[in-house]
């Protein structure tokens, strides 16, 4: 097969498109209706073998993977995702790899509404890089830079099991929750329309939380501080990382879900909106105005902490 | 440096933004202004080492050639550019790489006025995608696919050049001469006014026109005539390509320049445009009904022909 006949075997999709679909695959660029009213956003990741996924990942689940690291990043914005570009660079064309991939592609984009409306297939090292756009009303977008002294700290969901999908000595039943956390992370779409009325800046928790909330502290000029019991932790790192459970999700990447802020005077009515969207969010501290990173024990006791997160070079 | 400070230092870009750019470079995506009555487009290529450069290649060429051949996909629809996010694999952060690949990236997109909104900067073998986004007047995007039997087939310049360039025994001289064909090649972002108001459809040629022109036929469900004598060549094939000039021009990629169809009735209207803005544009043949692809030699004499375009497996 070359490179036309793949793209028409595994990636031209006879399934409804979005309806903002004007020109999908096939042309020399795609052509989309962005509603009136509404911005666009645009996000890109790439996945790399052996640095985002190895050999031995079943395709499909390098696809999902990808899609939902995108999708990821429209809801930190507060966006509906709607479009996608694949690059997929492949050594050589083996079938089964692409029908596999393919397969996952396919089913991750269309349970979250998206079409995929074009890309690039190239041969050379495996690696793929997606491009997703959404939408969001005017003005509505949730940015890194926003948060302001006084807000609190929030994340969308428990944080440390993909991380700990990659340690040592856990036992298999244990191995493969953790395992379906690393590969079939969750992006919170469903926080979309809270977030863009309440949060003062958002963030999804893709190098871990202290990297990421560091990132909105960074952009917005701000310090935190950390509650360190407050941090909701994945229920296996008890059982695995006891001594350090707060501390491994305060590190460990790859969990998407979104640390967000919300300003003081807000706090009631976003209580009020995640109950009835039976929303679960968790309070772990508060902005400060000077920009370091504190972490309270349950004894009260204040820590100074440097952010890190996972580093390419 | 780590992957912040890299992007910090070599990407993210001072100058002024394009008007349609809300938030740029630093947040989970960026988000864009799309005008009222306009539809966006969008391209993505990839550049992988060794496939479509090679290591000896000076970075800043790298660079500008990613920015033009996305450029010319948006010219092929009759768009204007306007943003792009480059995800760059890089492995290891080569600093001298970094500097004159970004320096050669800035000039690019500044020259075109298209600015930088993002991307994803990864660890792996060298390879670049950039996805570009543009926009056009509702409804005025074309198409590969609305080419009709009667409307005559067009080339905006000389082609065969950059595909010489790769041809051994050329003299050093000459050898310049084409090697800037192939590393800088010019977008046709002059005729965006033009082909959105005269062509039935468009392509840019980077896979030879045989190939490119075959997209167009295969899109449009019609074949084509060309006529071999009329087709534009780069001077230099002449000297080093005497006997198969033609042929040669027909098949060598990376010219970038467009092939689009006028339909008979605008044929006027549409020579005058060009003789306006001091373009020079080629016509070369037919669209038939029938799926065929001719070439009419000087004799007249018809010769059935299969387009054969670069196949990347």
């Amino acid at each position: 097969m070359n490179e036309f006949e793949i793209i028409r075997t595994f990636f031209q999709d006879p399934t409804k498109a979005h309806a903002g679909v004007i020109l999908g695959i096939g042309d020399d660029a795609a052509c989309l209706k962005i509603p009136n009213d509404h911005e666009l956003l645009v996000t890109t990741d790439t996945l790399v073998e052996n640095v985002h996924f190895i050999t031995t990942w079943d395709p499909y689940d390098i696809a999902w993977k990808a899609v939902m690291v995108n999708l990821s990043d429209i809801a930190a914005m507060g966006g509906k995702p709607c479009f996608a570009s694949l690059a997929l660079t492949l050594p050589k064309p083996d079938l089964n790899w692409l029908a596999r991939f393919s397969e996952g592609f396919h089913a991750a984009v269309h349970h979250y509404e998206v079409t995929l409306i074009g890309g690039d297939l190239t041969k050379g090292p495996l690696s793929l890089t997606l491009t997703m756009q959404g939408i969001i009303p005017e003005g509505k977008a949730v940015k890194r830079s926003s948060a302001k002294p006084g807000d609190s700290i929030w994340v969308s969901g428990e944080l440390g099991g993909a991380a700990l999908a990659l340690i040592a000595n856990i036992a298999p039943h244990d191995k493969k929750t953790l395992m379906n956390k690393l590969l079939r992370p969750i992006p919170r779409l469903d926080l979309q329309t809270i977030l863009q009325t309440f949060a003062s800046s958002a963030i999804d928790i893709s190098d871990g939380l202290g990297a990421d909330l560091g990132h909105i502290c960074e952009a917005s000029r701000v310090g935190a501080s950390l509650y360190i019991d407050a941090i909701p932790l994945h229920p296996l790192l008890q059982k695995y990382q006891k001594d350090n459970a707060a501390y491994f999700a305060l590190i460990g990447g790859d969990d998407y879900e979104l640390c967000f802020t919300i300003p003081h005077n807000q706090e009631t009515s976003f209580i009020k909106a995640i109950k009835t969207a039976h929303l679960s969010c968790y309070k772990i501290g508060l902005i400060e105005p000077n920009p370091d990173f504190h972490l309270i024990d349950k004894q009260g006791k204040v820590h100074v902490y440097t952010p890190q997160g996972y580093q390419h070079f």
